[in-house]
């Protein structure tokens, strides 16, 4: 049995992913960015790293086909599928409250770590330090010097990259809430996931 | 009075710097990778943080000049001088035992993770997670497809990083051990630090 969930805008959603089951992350009304990590089940220090996943695939931005690996350098995920025009960010922090006084908004604001940390909290994990996310359809362009562009995501409306867990985890998504800046067109939209168990498929 | 220090090869070291205090990282024989980390010593879940420093610089490898900001998005140092080329990483993993195994080495290897971790505990403080660290003088290039290559540190015999600390920390280096890829031209070698004290200064 696939399930589908909607993700809706600015909002963060975990979802427990046995070995060998996929998630195929939609994006539903293209542009959006997404922001992705996961945890190892059975370990809670182990984390996916995008610091360990460039030094393994020698490579800034993984591609469909490539493993992702946690800090201890095991496989944890492998992106089988995109859709997509393959442009995602492995550089950028997950944005937070202070990342937006600093751009200058007064006052509450929906961001990526807050999502990461209340979406554990709601399946009953507790928080816990927010490591560097794999940013889905996130385009941030480096030129020949390293200077860094922020751009809207290029993904057309039903592009989709589809994760598979290598390892029990704790994948969590996160519709990222970015209004301040162009990378999600100034207007965050949600986006839509759909789980294909390995258990059904194999059924 | 300034200290100074010898980190032999293959080795790390953990310094207390107050604010204001900086410390000159030396690279005596040049071509030596000195991975380096900075943890707040008055909030033990605050570190500098490359995925931070790269959003607020909008840059991949800070510039003398730069703050380098912490998962708060604090500036815990600042890169006030540099001698070197300028060539720096904030892209790449602290070599640890796994990924020595990885490159096929087989038994026990120094490794970036570990003397981490060991300069700690001889200063008598717990070891912790390792963050993504600052590789001062490593040179991996990125294209523009963002294909990642390493090559030897372009660092000359006694060019010279300076950092000031811009809060209490625990600045800990590593003189990495790698001998298996040319990061190191095949030869690790140790390095020297100078500790120029604020309050010396200002006597």
């Amino acid at each position: 049995m696939n399930d589908h969930v909607r993700i809706a805008a600015r909002t963060g959603l975990a979802i427990d992913l046995e070995a060998g089951d996929q998630l195929r992350v939609v994006n539903t009304h293209g542009g959006q960015v997404v922001d992705t990590w996961a945890f190892a089940r059975e370990d809670s220090s182990e984390y996916l790293s995008m610091e360990h996943t460039r030094a393994a695939l020698e490579r800034l931005v993984p591609r469909a086909g490539d493993p992702l690996l946690s800090n201890k350098r095991r496989p944890l995920l492998r992106m089988v599928q995109d859709t997509s025009p393959g442009i995602h960010d492995t550089l950028i922090a997950a944005c937070d409250p202070e990342r937006y006084r600093t751009l200058g908004v007064h006052g509450d604001h929906a961001n990526c770590a807050d999502n990461m940390n209340a979406a554990l909290t709601a399946v009953g994990q507790p928080p816990r330090p927010v490591p560097p996310p794999l940013n889905l359809f996130m385009h941030v362009a480096w030129d020949p010097v390293g200077e860094l562009t922020w751009h809207p995501a290029p993904a057309d409306p039903a592009d989709a990259v589809t994760l598979e867990a290598l390892a029990p985890v704790w994948l969590v998504l996160s519709a990222c809430p970015m209004d301040v800046n162009a990378i999600n067109g100034h207007s965050p939209r949600g986006v839509d996931v759909e789980r294909m168990s390995a258990r059904a498929a194999a059924v």
